[in-house]
């Protein structure tokens, strides 16, 4: 891992840039203990300085989580493919004239997961080998990646999802082999992800304890008290 | 307000039992200040020393809270209503035979709601005279009680509400009036409390603010890290 550039913000928490070989990434640390881990992802693929995701990654950095996040394939500044910039194009598309969008998601997310799981995988060999971090390991974020990733890697101990966004069957499928304990959030009327699909999501989870909170409002009105929320689910599974 | 007697429990809370005319109740207080004050009410007219009430009932009072509870006509040692008795044995014969149990549960339900309204607000009325309740008012439990309750008097701040139980028709078309923040609490597979219509009583609070919060298992699953979500939905709200 190289650290390319590092910055302290006004909060006093440590941004460090990182490359992995191909992979960028960033890493938010507070304090001088090893802390646990979280990784957060932003759903379908979004670049890693979305300030949504920063904003969420200091907000466990404040709370003494280290946290870091990567792009991976075809998010951010990586090279996107060829069939990922079509299947965006068809999408717009299709949503401008009303037409199914399921098979195109499908084409479009799919391969994205696809990508991702091995790079956030080689990100987390890399980064559990700081002194700065001790585990355990938490995920926050993109459903679709947080599935693969926990039923994939048994360093996941606990994971926050985020209903938001188009989830492929496949990862559908394997929702039901989930063990770890998550919270899944949920906006009741965002406009991009069908609330029964959310909630037959979180009906198939296999996790003993798996616990749903919705709130009224769109996919971007998700109220502040989750944050804290989000926080203490962290804390009873990483601490 | 007739206090009839008080102990200190062993975690410093004062238990007082009082009555109002014919109406029993008890309240829990703890710390010198004035506090906000919390009504604990249980699914369809439960007795207010079932075990489980009074735990959510001390959890609040060490958390700061007044809190308080009445046993309403046909709860706990009073009389109950020769109707009453009947729903109740054509419930457990229907229940038995598998039949539709919808018509008797809103004979017996809605009654003990309509008679439990005026007496929760007489309480009311009482306990805020107290010197040591300062107000707001936040309720907690029994869903039909709690949206009566919350949309016929504006004291009422803020309700946590736990889906257990049937919600009379009347109650249900109330939910749409409903302006104060809530908290719904739901059992995810609650065997007397059909998910479905559950999901669409949330749906139907006029709330702004309103969670959902749902966990695996039945009636009685409920995980303890949902009282202090609970604790914090009412610090939002009553401080």
């Amino acid at each position: 891992m190289d650290i390319t550039s590092e910055r302290r913000l006004d909060d006093g928490i440590l941004e460090r840039e990182f490359t992995l070989g191909e992979i960028p990434g960033t890493l938010w640390t507070s304090g001088s203990e090893p802390a646990p881990l979280i990784l957060v992802a932003h759903n379908n693929g979004l670049p890693r300085r979305e300030p949504r995701l920063v904003a969420r990654a200091r907000h466990s950095a404040s709370h003494g989580y280290a946290v870091a996040t990567i792009d991976a394939p075809g998010c951010g500044d990586r090279p996107r493919s060829a069939a990922a910039e079509q299947a965006r194009a068809d999408l717009r598309r299709a949503m401008k004239a009303g037409e199914p969008v399921d098979e195109i998601f499908e084409s479009l997310v799919g391969p994205l997961v696809d990508d991702a799981v091995p790079e956030w995988r080689t990100a987390l060999d890399a980064l559990l080998e700081l002194p700065e971090i001790s585990g355990p390991v938490g995920y926050s974020g993109w459903t679709a990646l947080g599935i693969r990733l926990a039923v994939a890697d048994p360093r996941i101990a606990a994971a926050g999802l985020f209903a938001g966004g188009y989830v492929p069957r496949a990862v559908r499928e394997e929702a039901r082999q989930m063990t770890v304990p998550l919270l899944f959030l949920l906006q009741w009327d965002d406009e991009g992800n069908p609330r029964q699909r959310a909630l037959d999501l979180f009906d198939a989870f296999g996790s003993k304890e798996k616990t749903l909170h919705a709130n009224p409002g769109g996919h971007l009105g998700t109220p502040a008290f989750e944050s804290e929320d989000g926080s203490r689910f962290y804390d009873r599974h990483l601490r």
